[in-house]
């Protein structure tokens, strides 16, 4: 049986390899990776940049060695440039030139890379924070060219050993932040951390807009508590300087930096087969709900494929680290002969901002609401996180939204410094099986003074919600 | 139109009271509490006497001039001692003596009491945790004599004057805990904080039995380097003491105290109506799911009334505040007019034992599970609460049970010291809709590398339950 061949070795890629292997040992499983580095938490990067995760090495789930022991075929440094679903071959480029590999199944995992520059974005000391090169470049300028070795990021080899450029030099006193998405918002923290006089510029009139204004306004006020400068509203119209970066022009004039972090989003990585196989309103792979796209024996998952978003029934892009690992599982136990749906995406995130927790799950926006065709009705209630009388108790604003013909819950965020984040988990549960707010109301959820009011959060939203119904 | 009347001026009943004035402001509503507490949270005393919460009125929910302000008429220290469901009359004894009431509707929400006090229960410096007057003495008898004042209890000219007789006391040195429940665990993190030699009798072999033995484990262990000698298995036949309580004697010998705390559990207050509206199996008053009772235009909810379990579907009697709360709201609103749910019950609830956060909701024992007529199916799982990079990742203990023919998830438990008490709301918001093991696992949860890792523990647990079923 020809081979099942997976193009991308990060969380959909491995999953999917790793699950096929258990099912099956006897399977070939081929995965080409382009880079050097496999199975790492792009999740963590931030927080490795930050200084609070020490080495690269502990951001990467599997080793090589590890891979191995799974009987799995990697081969790091290898892009697949192009794929022929007529013939099921792949045109890999390894360090040995270009050559054909056949395949029996195909995964695409070939995820996504950050969305178009900003003019000036190819200046030195500017970055995106995507892969652990990235992030090795960036700490290693953050760090004193006295005290910086390669061998201080932990890399077990895989450092581009042109980080050494960067730790030579002298590190940034002002850094501009370009994007108040996750990404900005967390590298804010990170810049702090190493005492660096950080701005922020988002276009938008609210940070991490897709969380909701009551979200973003409690950021806000975080984050210029922290000290950070945060210019909202704001579009960076380039970044100017003689070789390395010396200025952001925005809207609103001009500040100077001697760094930049651009966090504008992604896209997902379709280039091999974009002729290939269907692709959907998002630009990402369209599949259907195992993870199958248009051409026979291709599957996608992860950050280059889209799922079926659980609320509008429709098909979404939503790229997250979960997402990833279960459609990638679930696509290996399918090829396996196991039919396995890869399951639907309520696009939950949780992101920390300083010692501030959010959380968003669901259609968290009115006019999201409405283009899927919902009546919205949306509330934001301020409450407390645990009882009013208990130490520690913090303000804890939820936001629902429902809609009106059938009182359905469509989504909600939830923002606080006690717990805040996982609270989202519960709304999330109850977009899954289509919770009315009536039903959500007379959840039976915990309490106890330390953790909990008696009507928790969710529950006094969805009271009021309920109300406006 | 004779008057609303409601016996029980706590949660179950000043909800009802207050949400029907709300509703029909022109009805008349009566509420007769026997004590002088009213709208108090129970659940909040263990942190009253380990001086966490100052004063006693920060444990009320509503004071005086605010149950006034909504026009409800309250008679404190007024005992509904006979109900008369054929004359529609409740005989109320007073400080004026004896009075029947006429009622339109009646609402019981009479609560629960300790449960039968072992041997030498009323020896002086023993004690049950239940309603204020009860947290008032025991904290006055921990406060130095040269430091107490009744006012340093902060209870707005409602406490009861008899603690100024344990004011006087010598605080005590050795303390007994006599029950290895929510109360009896809370206690010992309460007497722990004065100071006190603190020894935990527990008879079953595990504490919090009804949050599975993985939770009680790590409770055991917690209490224990927390410095509270814990006696599993113990059975304590009686105190003993001359005046006061000198000894406990167990079934595996005997231990010196000062003082006693018997915390074993409480049984449902039905004396005035057990011989007029039907009773359940529990004790507690039957009611529909409206809340109302076998005898025409009379309620019960709260403590002393039974609820439907929403994992069985069959009656259940779980004393909680949030049950308490939601059905009194519930039979304001329908006696209103407007018929309302009282809402079923998970069994969810979260208890914290120093540090670690525990919660359990649904079926969580397999016996239990099989006499509602499931083949369960059980695994405990150790996660961690983050990234494992991350710094704080503690372990987290998750149970899941589930039922081998439908794979319907059945209750669960988790257990850890970083935000696991709210992660049980995922699990009772999967209970409530009926969700299979399947469609846990495929939940879109947060994940960001503080609050979780990609895989939340309950989908962990979720995961490996399934290749159980």
């Amino acid at each position: 049986m020809n081979p099942f061949v997976v193009i991308g070795g990060d969380a959909a890629g491995l999953s999917a390899a790793s699950k096929l292997k258990r099912e099956d040992p006897d399977r070939e499983v081929v995965v080409f990776e382009k880079g050097r580095w496999v199975s790492y938490a792009h999740c963590g990067t931030p927080y490795f940049v930050k200084g609070e995760v020490e080495s690269l090495v502990d951001l990467t789930s599997l080793s090589s060695d590890e891979i191995e022991e799974r009987g799995i075929d990697l081969r790091r440094e290898h892009e697949a440039v192009d794929v022929s679903t007529d013939e099921k071959t792949v045109t890999v480029r390894g360090p040995d030139g270009e050559f054909e590999q056949r395949y029996g199944d195909l995964l695409l995992a070939t995820g996504a890379r950050a969305a178009e520059p900003i003019e000036g974005g190819d200046l030195d000391n500017v970055f995106t924070l995507h892969g652990l090169d990235s992030a090795a470049r960036i700490r290693a300028l953050l760090e004193e060219p006295s005290e910086f070795t390669v061998e201080s990021l932990g890399g077990g080899g895989y450092v581009d050993e042109d980080v050494v450029r960067y730790g030579d030099r002298t590190p940034p006193e002002t850094v501009a932040v370009v994007g108040g998405g996750y990404v900005g918002v967390e590298m804010c923290e990170a810049f702090d951390a190493w005492d660096l006089d950080v701005h922020l510029f988002q276009r938008p009139d609210s940070l991490l807009p897709e969380f909701g204004g009551s979200v973003g306004e409690r950021v806000e006020e975080t984050l210029a508590e922290e000290g950070v400068e945060v210019h909202i509203g704001t579009e960076v119209e380039k970044l100017s300087g003689d070789g390395a970066v010396e200025e952001v022009v925005t809207s609103g004039g001009s500040v100077s930096v001697d760094a930049a972090l651009v966090g504008v989003g992604v896209r997902p990585n379709v280039g091999p087969v974009e002729n290939e196989v269907e692709l959907g309103r998002s630009g990402a792979v369209a599949v259907d709900r195992y993870g199958r796209t248009s051409a026979e024996n291709v599957y996608a998952a992860g950050d280059c494929a889209e799922a079926r978003h659980v609320v509008t029934g429709e098909s979404a892009w939503v790229p997250l680290g979960l997402t990833a690992n279960r459609a990638g599982r679930a696509i290996g136990a399918t090829v396996a002969g196991e039919h396995t749906p890869v399951g639907g995406v309520a696009g939950t995130a949780v992101v920390k901002a300083f010692d501030l927790e959010c959380g968003r799950t669901g259609l968290v926006n009115e006019e999201e609401a409405r283009e899927a065709g919902f009546e919205p009705v949306t509330v934001t209630v301020d409450t407390r996180s645990r009882s009013g009388y208990y130490p520690g108790a913090a303000e804890t604003t939820v936001r629902l939204v429902a809609d009106r013909g059938t009182g359905r819950l469509l989504g909600g965020s939830i923002v606080g410094e006690d717990r805040a984040a996982v609270r989202i988990n519960t709304v999330a549960t109850a977009l899954e099986s289509g919770m009315t707010v009536d039903e959500v109301e007379r959840l039976d959820l915990g309490y106890a003074p330390p953790f909990s009011p008696v009507w928790d959060p969710v529950l006094v939203a969805a009271k009021v919600l309920n109300g406006k119904l």
